[in-house]
């Protein structure tokens, strides 16, 4: 599956490395692409993930999930 | 000595960390204050220091230094 999230917060290089980070350690998760103007973040992974899981990743290192 | 140069692009957090950790690296830096919202940042020295040396620091780092 691919989903695409919008997330609040990121303003540069490092943010994204931090989100992909954080995202990439989700069980699941095959590769995550961040789009820093738009703040869209585009996950894939092999099987159903927990979007629960994603959001709470996410938050974790300081940004918001406004939408999914 | 106490000096404070403006420093351009620092947006976040993790880009305040970026610069304090390149600058407290040079010879005779003993303290770097960051305020991000104005980008001025702060450098305590114990000694004269380079400003070559902090200027290529910040720059390595990414930022440019706009005034010193």
């Amino acid at each position: 599956m691919q989903k695409t999230i919008k997330v609040e917060g990121m303003t540069c290089g490092h943010c994204e490395k931090a989100v992909k980070g954080a995202l990439n350690e989700v069980d699941g998760v095959n590769e995550v692409e961040v789009d820093l103007e738009t703040g869209k973040v585009t996950i894939s992974a092999g099987e159903d993930v927990d979007m629960q899981v994603i959001e709470e990743a996410v938050e974790e290192q300081g940004y918001e999930v406004v939408s999914e």
